[in-house]
Protein backbone atom coordinates (compact mmCIF):
# COMPACT_ATOMS: atom_id res chain seq x y z
CA UNK A 1 0.00 0.00 0.00
CA UNK A 2 1.50 3.52 -1.22
CA UNK A 3 0.69 5.84 1.77
CA UNK A 4 -1.13 9.25 0.80
CA UNK A 5 1.03 11.99 1.83
CA UNK A 6 -1.87 14.35 0.04
CA UNK A 7 -2.44 16.65 3.05
CA UNK A 8 0.83 15.98 5.09
CA UNK A 9 1.23 17.78 8.83
CA UNK A 10 4.31 18.32 10.43
CA UNK A 11 3.76 18.81 14.14
CA UNK A 12 6.03 21.42 15.04
CA UNK A 13 7.25 21.01 18.97
CA UNK A 14 9.19 24.09 18.44
CA UNK A 15 5.86 25.48 16.47
CA UNK A 16 3.47 24.74 18.96
CA UNK A 17 5.67 26.63 22.20
CA UNK A 18 4.87 24.52 24.76
CA UNK A 19 1.10 23.05 23.41
CA UNK A 20 0.72 19.25 23.82
CA UNK A 21 1.14 18.35 20.16
CA UNK A 22 -1.35 15.34 20.48
CA UNK A 23 -4.45 17.68 20.99
CA UNK A 24 -3.62 18.94 17.87
CA UNK A 25 -2.43 15.65 15.64
CA UNK A 26 -6.18 14.17 16.65
CA UNK A 27 -7.79 17.97 15.59
CA UNK A 28 -5.98 17.52 12.39
CA UNK A 29 -6.86 14.00 11.82
CA UNK A 30 -10.47 14.88 12.39
CA UNK A 31 -9.65 17.44 9.56
CA UNK A 32 -8.53 15.47 7.26
CA UNK A 33 -4.95 15.38 7.20
CA UNK A 34 -3.35 11.63 5.76
CA UNK A 35 -0.22 11.95 7.09
CA UNK A 36 1.36 13.95 10.36
CA UNK A 37 5.05 14.53 11.12
CA UNK A 38 6.17 14.83 14.22
CA UNK A 39 9.29 17.39 14.58
CA UNK A 40 10.89 17.95 17.48
CA UNK A 41 14.44 19.32 17.47
CA UNK A 42 14.75 20.82 20.62
CA UNK A 43 12.79 18.18 23.03
CA UNK A 44 14.50 15.75 25.26
CA UNK A 45 14.60 12.56 23.96
CA UNK A 46 11.99 11.32 26.28
CA UNK A 47 9.92 13.74 26.07
CA UNK A 48 10.50 13.27 22.35
CA UNK A 49 10.09 9.64 22.94
CA UNK A 50 6.82 10.19 24.85
CA UNK A 51 5.13 12.08 22.19
CA UNK A 52 6.08 9.89 19.15
CA UNK A 53 4.80 6.65 21.25
CA UNK A 54 1.21 8.42 21.88
CA UNK A 55 1.11 9.87 18.64
CA UNK A 56 1.90 6.24 17.02
CA UNK A 57 -0.91 4.71 19.02
CA UNK A 58 -3.50 7.47 18.06
CA UNK A 59 -2.76 7.48 14.11
CA UNK A 60 -2.68 3.84 13.80
CA UNK A 61 -5.84 3.88 14.85
CA UNK A 62 -6.71 5.66 11.81
CA UNK A 63 -4.27 4.22 9.73
CA UNK A 64 -2.95 6.97 9.34
CA UNK A 65 1.18 7.01 8.84
CA UNK A 66 3.07 8.51 11.66
CA UNK A 67 6.62 9.67 10.17
CA UNK A 68 9.32 11.07 12.48
CA UNK A 69 12.12 13.99 12.22
CA UNK A 70 15.66 13.48 11.47
CA UNK A 71 16.02 10.38 14.22
CA UNK A 72 15.61 6.68 13.09
CA UNK A 73 16.21 5.68 16.75
CA UNK A 74 13.39 7.23 17.85
CA UNK A 75 10.98 6.56 14.89
CA UNK A 76 11.95 2.89 15.85
CA UNK A 77 11.40 2.71 19.00
CA UNK A 78 7.79 4.35 19.01
CA UNK A 79 6.79 2.30 16.35
CA UNK A 80 6.54 5.05 13.66
CA UNK A 81 5.84 4.33 10.00
CA UNK A 82 8.94 6.76 8.73
CA UNK A 83 11.70 9.31 9.65
CA UNK A 84 11.64 12.59 7.41
CA UNK A 85 15.77 13.53 6.63
CA UNK A 86 16.42 16.39 5.78
CA UNK A 87 19.59 17.89 3.65
CA UNK A 88 21.75 18.25 6.97
CA UNK A 89 20.89 15.12 8.48
CA UNK A 90 21.45 11.41 7.65
CA UNK A 91 21.82 10.36 4.03
CA UNK A 92 18.97 8.66 2.81
CA UNK A 93 20.87 5.32 1.50
CA UNK A 94 22.70 5.45 5.14
CA UNK A 95 19.97 5.68 6.79
CA UNK A 96 18.22 2.65 4.51
CA UNK A 97 21.09 0.35 5.02
CA UNK A 98 20.10 0.50 8.89
CA UNK A 99 16.28 0.83 8.88
CA UNK A 100 15.79 -1.77 5.80
CA UNK A 101 11.89 -2.10 4.12
CA UNK A 102 10.66 -1.15 8.16
CA UNK A 103 10.56 2.43 7.92
CA UNK A 104 9.03 4.68 4.85
CA UNK A 105 11.91 7.45 4.16
CA UNK A 106 11.47 11.41 2.75
CA UNK A 107 14.01 13.37 1.86
CA UNK A 108 13.77 17.34 1.80
CA UNK A 109 15.03 19.00 -1.46
CA UNK A 110 15.24 22.65 -2.00
CA UNK A 111 15.79 21.68 -6.20
CA UNK A 112 15.91 19.44 -8.70
CA UNK A 113 19.27 17.75 -8.32
CA UNK A 114 18.47 17.51 -4.44
CA UNK A 115 14.91 15.34 -5.47
CA UNK A 116 16.77 13.40 -7.96
CA UNK A 117 19.51 12.48 -5.91
CA UNK A 118 17.25 11.33 -2.67
CA UNK A 119 15.64 9.14 -5.24
CA UNK A 120 18.15 7.44 -6.76
CA UNK A 121 19.67 7.22 -3.17
CA UNK A 122 15.90 5.61 -1.94
CA UNK A 123 14.46 8.22 -0.70
CA UNK A 124 10.08 7.57 -0.76
CA UNK A 125 8.72 10.72 -0.79
CA UNK A 126 10.11 14.09 -1.60
CA UNK A 127 9.91 17.13 0.63
CA UNK A 128 10.17 20.07 -2.13
CA UNK A 129 10.38 23.37 -0.94
CA UNK A 130 10.58 26.26 0.08
CA UNK A 131 7.85 26.88 -1.77
CA UNK A 132 6.44 30.50 -1.12
CA UNK A 133 7.62 32.64 1.74
CA UNK A 134 7.14 31.28 5.18
CA UNK A 135 7.16 32.46 8.44
CA UNK A 136 7.14 28.75 10.60
CA UNK A 137 10.96 28.01 9.53
CA UNK A 138 13.86 30.34 9.28
CA UNK A 139 15.97 29.53 5.67
CA UNK A 140 17.92 31.45 3.88
CA UNK A 141 17.13 28.59 0.83
CA UNK A 142 15.96 29.99 -2.31
CA UNK A 143 12.08 29.73 -3.01
CA UNK A 144 10.88 26.94 -5.38
CA UNK A 145 7.94 28.33 -6.44
CA UNK A 146 4.87 26.94 -8.27
CA UNK A 147 7.39 26.62 -11.42
CA UNK A 148 9.87 24.32 -9.99
CA UNK A 149 7.06 21.90 -9.07
CA UNK A 150 6.24 21.86 -12.48
CA UNK A 151 9.51 21.79 -13.59
CA UNK A 152 10.10 18.54 -11.57
CA UNK A 153 7.39 17.09 -12.00
CA UNK A 154 7.74 13.78 -14.26
CA UNK A 155 11.34 13.53 -13.55
CA UNK A 156 10.72 11.62 -10.15
CA UNK A 157 8.71 8.94 -9.66
CA UNK A 158 8.13 9.06 -6.05
CA UNK A 159 5.79 11.65 -4.78
CA UNK A 160 6.29 15.12 -4.61
CA UNK A 161 5.26 17.16 -1.25
CA UNK A 162 5.05 20.74 -1.74
CA UNK A 163 5.96 22.77 1.35
CA UNK A 164 6.69 26.20 2.52
CA UNK A 165 4.06 29.33 2.76
CA UNK A 166 1.02 26.69 1.85
CA UNK A 167 -2.61 27.77 2.69
CA UNK A 168 -5.88 27.08 1.56
CA UNK A 169 -5.63 29.82 -0.57
CA UNK A 170 -2.74 28.90 -2.57
CA UNK A 171 -2.89 24.76 -2.36
CA UNK A 172 -4.80 24.42 -5.57
CA UNK A 173 -2.23 26.71 -7.74
CA UNK A 174 0.20 23.88 -5.86
CA UNK A 175 -1.86 20.77 -6.86
CA UNK A 176 -1.96 22.51 -10.61
CA UNK A 177 1.84 22.26 -10.45
CA UNK A 178 1.95 18.99 -10.36
CA UNK A 179 2.11 18.06 -6.12
CA UNK A 180 1.23 15.28 -4.93
CA UNK A 181 0.96 16.48 -1.50
CA UNK A 182 1.30 19.64 0.50
CA UNK A 183 2.61 19.77 4.07
CA UNK A 184 1.94 22.18 6.37
CA UNK A 185 2.93 23.81 9.96
CA UNK A 186 1.63 27.06 10.59
CA UNK A 187 -1.68 27.15 8.47
CA UNK A 188 -2.90 24.30 11.15
CA UNK A 189 -0.91 24.82 14.15
CA UNK A 190 -1.20 28.83 13.81
CA UNK A 191 -4.94 28.36 13.25
CA UNK A 192 -7.29 29.08 15.93
CA UNK A 193 -9.66 26.07 14.99
CA UNK A 194 -6.68 23.72 13.38
CA UNK A 195 -10.02 21.20 12.61
CA UNK A 196 -11.40 23.95 10.48
CA UNK A 197 -7.81 24.67 8.90
CA UNK A 198 -7.39 21.23 7.91
CA UNK A 199 -10.65 20.56 6.38
CA UNK A 200 -10.17 24.06 4.44
CA UNK A 201 -6.93 22.87 2.70
CA UNK A 202 -8.37 19.25 2.42
CA UNK A 203 -10.90 20.94 0.18
CA UNK A 204 -8.25 23.18 -1.46
CA UNK A 205 -5.84 20.08 -2.02
CA UNK A 206 -8.37 16.85 -2.53
CA UNK A 207 -6.74 13.97 -1.99
CA UNK B 1 35.38 -10.54 24.68
CA UNK B 2 34.76 -8.54 27.21
CA UNK B 3 35.57 -5.15 26.42
CA UNK B 4 38.27 -2.93 28.45
CA UNK B 5 36.86 -0.06 30.16
CA UNK B 6 39.79 0.72 32.21
CA UNK B 7 40.73 3.81 31.25
CA UNK B 8 37.58 5.15 28.87
CA UNK B 9 38.08 8.65 27.50
CA UNK B 10 34.98 10.82 26.33
CA UNK B 11 35.85 13.00 23.62
CA UNK B 12 33.32 15.94 23.91
CA UNK B 13 33.19 18.07 21.55
CA UNK B 14 31.47 20.65 23.45
CA UNK B 15 34.88 20.94 25.35
CA UNK B 16 36.39 20.82 22.41
CA UNK B 17 35.48 23.52 21.61
CA UNK B 18 36.11 23.82 17.88
CA UNK B 19 39.25 21.38 17.86
CA UNK B 20 38.95 18.20 15.62
CA UNK B 21 38.66 15.55 18.01
CA UNK B 22 40.07 13.08 15.58
CA UNK B 23 43.84 13.67 16.69
CA UNK B 24 43.02 14.53 20.25
CA UNK B 25 41.71 10.71 19.78
CA UNK B 26 44.58 9.47 18.62
CA UNK B 27 47.15 10.72 20.87
CA UNK B 28 44.35 9.71 24.15
CA UNK B 29 45.00 6.24 22.21
CA UNK B 30 49.11 6.33 21.99
CA UNK B 31 48.89 7.44 25.71
CA UNK B 32 47.32 4.07 26.39
CA UNK B 33 43.37 4.53 26.86
CA UNK B 34 40.83 1.16 26.39
CA UNK B 35 38.04 2.62 24.91
CA UNK B 36 36.56 6.12 23.55
CA UNK B 37 33.14 7.84 23.53
CA UNK B 38 32.36 10.31 20.78
CA UNK B 39 30.14 12.90 22.15
CA UNK B 40 28.73 15.46 20.63
CA UNK B 41 25.05 17.08 21.65
CA UNK B 42 25.53 20.19 19.90
CA UNK B 43 27.09 18.83 16.16
CA UNK B 44 24.72 19.07 13.04
CA UNK B 45 24.41 15.44 11.97
CA UNK B 46 26.45 14.61 8.96
CA UNK B 47 29.38 16.18 10.85
CA UNK B 48 28.71 13.99 13.93
CA UNK B 49 28.63 11.15 11.43
CA UNK B 50 32.10 12.29 9.98
CA UNK B 51 33.06 12.82 13.12
CA UNK B 52 32.52 9.10 14.33
CA UNK B 53 32.91 7.18 10.66
CA UNK B 54 36.43 8.66 11.34
CA UNK B 55 37.10 7.57 14.88
CA UNK B 56 35.85 4.48 14.15
CA UNK B 57 37.99 3.82 11.48
CA UNK B 58 41.09 4.63 13.30
CA UNK B 59 39.81 2.73 16.53
CA UNK B 60 39.45 -0.48 14.71
CA UNK B 61 42.93 -0.27 13.66
CA UNK B 62 43.70 -0.42 17.24
CA UNK B 63 40.96 -2.96 18.57
CA UNK B 64 39.57 -0.17 20.64
CA UNK B 65 36.10 0.27 21.20
CA UNK B 66 34.25 3.18 19.79
CA UNK B 67 30.96 4.33 21.83
CA UNK B 68 28.80 6.74 20.67
CA UNK B 69 26.62 9.38 23.21
CA UNK B 70 22.96 9.31 22.84
CA UNK B 71 22.23 8.35 18.94
CA UNK B 72 21.90 4.91 18.17
CA UNK B 73 21.51 5.96 14.62
CA UNK B 74 24.37 7.88 14.17
CA UNK B 75 26.35 4.24 15.84
CA UNK B 76 24.98 2.23 13.51
CA UNK B 77 25.66 4.48 10.66
CA UNK B 78 29.24 4.80 11.56
CA UNK B 79 30.12 1.08 12.56
CA UNK B 80 30.71 2.34 16.35
CA UNK B 81 30.74 -0.58 19.16
CA UNK B 82 28.32 1.04 21.48
CA UNK B 83 26.05 3.81 22.44
CA UNK B 84 26.16 5.75 25.67
CA UNK B 85 23.15 6.37 27.26
CA UNK B 86 22.43 8.92 29.88
CA UNK B 87 18.94 9.25 32.29
CA UNK B 88 17.62 11.26 30.18
CA UNK B 89 18.46 9.11 26.98
CA UNK B 90 16.48 6.91 25.56
CA UNK B 91 15.77 3.76 28.33
CA UNK B 92 18.45 1.03 27.72
CA UNK B 93 15.47 -1.44 27.42
CA UNK B 94 14.47 0.41 24.62
CA UNK B 95 17.73 0.17 22.86
CA UNK B 96 18.54 -3.08 23.45
CA UNK B 97 14.62 -3.83 21.22
CA UNK B 98 16.39 -2.28 18.21
CA UNK B 99 19.91 -3.06 18.01
CA UNK B 100 19.81 -6.60 19.74
CA UNK B 101 23.55 -7.99 20.48
CA UNK B 102 25.27 -5.41 17.43
CA UNK B 103 25.95 -2.61 19.78
CA UNK B 104 26.85 -2.45 23.70
CA UNK B 105 24.81 0.03 25.77
CA UNK B 106 26.36 1.74 28.61
CA UNK B 107 23.81 3.75 31.23
CA UNK B 108 24.59 6.66 32.95
CA UNK B 109 23.91 6.17 36.68
CA UNK B 110 23.64 8.54 39.63
CA UNK B 111 22.96 6.54 42.58
CA UNK B 112 22.38 2.36 43.70
CA UNK B 113 18.84 2.22 42.28
CA UNK B 114 19.78 3.73 38.75
CA UNK B 115 22.66 1.57 38.20
CA UNK B 116 20.75 -1.43 39.38
CA UNK B 117 17.78 -0.87 37.39
CA UNK B 118 20.23 -0.17 33.92
CA UNK B 119 21.83 -3.67 34.64
CA UNK B 120 18.04 -5.09 35.01
CA UNK B 121 17.13 -3.60 31.62
CA UNK B 122 20.12 -4.78 29.68
CA UNK B 123 23.22 -2.61 30.14
CA UNK B 124 26.35 -3.64 29.44
CA UNK B 125 28.28 -1.09 31.85
CA UNK B 126 27.55 1.70 34.00
CA UNK B 127 28.88 4.64 33.84
CA UNK B 128 28.82 5.96 37.63
CA UNK B 129 28.97 9.52 38.55
CA UNK B 130 29.69 12.59 39.15
CA UNK B 131 32.64 10.61 41.77
CA UNK B 132 33.76 14.16 42.33
CA UNK B 133 33.38 18.04 41.42
CA UNK B 134 33.83 18.94 37.94
CA UNK B 135 34.29 21.58 35.34
CA UNK B 136 33.62 19.78 32.24
CA UNK B 137 30.18 19.64 32.49
CA UNK B 138 27.42 21.39 34.58
CA UNK B 139 25.26 19.02 37.00
CA UNK B 140 23.23 19.38 39.87
CA UNK B 141 23.76 16.22 40.58
CA UNK B 142 25.06 15.16 44.36
CA UNK B 143 28.74 13.26 44.45
CA UNK B 144 28.57 9.66 44.43
CA UNK B 145 32.11 9.89 46.21
CA UNK B 146 34.28 6.76 47.01
CA UNK B 147 32.20 6.16 49.51
CA UNK B 148 29.50 5.41 46.66
CA UNK B 149 31.40 2.93 44.51
CA UNK B 150 31.96 1.14 47.51
CA UNK B 151 28.67 0.67 48.44
CA UNK B 152 27.84 -0.53 45.16
CA UNK B 153 30.71 -2.19 44.13
CA UNK B 154 29.36 -6.18 44.26
CA UNK B 155 26.18 -5.44 43.93
CA UNK B 156 26.42 -5.22 40.23
CA UNK B 157 28.13 -7.51 38.14
CA UNK B 158 28.13 -5.29 34.92
CA UNK B 159 31.76 -3.06 34.68
CA UNK B 160 31.65 0.04 37.00
CA UNK B 161 33.02 3.32 34.98
CA UNK B 162 33.68 5.73 37.37
CA UNK B 163 33.08 9.30 35.75
CA UNK B 164 33.38 13.28 37.29
CA UNK B 165 36.35 15.38 37.96
CA UNK B 166 38.88 11.86 37.98
CA UNK B 167 43.06 12.92 37.75
CA UNK B 168 46.17 11.15 37.67
CA UNK B 169 46.15 12.16 41.46
CA UNK B 170 42.69 10.18 42.89
CA UNK B 171 42.63 7.66 39.80
CA UNK B 172 44.01 5.41 42.60
CA UNK B 173 41.57 6.04 45.46
CA UNK B 174 39.14 5.52 42.84
CA UNK B 175 40.28 2.14 41.83
CA UNK B 176 40.72 1.01 45.05
CA UNK B 177 36.82 2.57 46.02
CA UNK B 178 36.00 -0.42 43.46
CA UNK B 179 35.66 1.30 39.61
CA UNK B 180 36.57 -1.23 37.00
CA UNK B 181 37.29 1.68 35.25
CA UNK B 182 37.69 5.59 34.86
CA UNK B 183 36.22 7.87 31.95
CA UNK B 184 37.56 11.14 31.82
CA UNK B 185 37.22 14.11 29.83
CA UNK B 186 39.02 17.52 30.89
CA UNK B 187 42.06 15.68 32.44
CA UNK B 188 42.97 14.26 28.61
CA UNK B 189 40.96 17.15 26.52
CA UNK B 190 42.13 20.34 29.03
CA UNK B 191 45.63 19.21 29.15
CA UNK B 192 48.31 20.66 27.10
CA UNK B 193 49.70 16.95 26.22
CA UNK B 194 46.64 14.74 25.99
CA UNK B 195 48.94 11.73 25.43
CA UNK B 196 51.31 12.44 28.60
CA UNK B 197 47.99 12.90 30.45
CA UNK B 198 46.92 9.22 29.51
CA UNK B 199 49.77 7.64 29.77
CA UNK B 200 49.85 9.28 33.78
CA UNK B 201 45.85 8.38 34.09
CA UNK B 202 47.27 5.12 32.69
CA UNK B 203 50.01 4.68 35.13
CA UNK B 204 47.28 5.72 38.44
CA UNK B 205 44.94 3.29 37.12
CA UNK B 206 46.45 0.12 35.53
CA UNK B 207 43.80 -1.93 34.13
Amino acid sequence: VVADYSLYFVADAGFAAGRDLLPLIEAAVRGGVTAVQVRAKDLPVRQFLDLGRRAADSLKRHNIPLIINDRLDIALACGAAGVHLGQDDMPVSQARKIVGRRLVLGVSANNADEALEAERLGADYIGLGPIYATSSKTTDLPLVGEEGIRRLKGRVRIPLVAIGGITAANARAVKEAGADGIAVISAILGAPDPEAAARRLRTSFPA
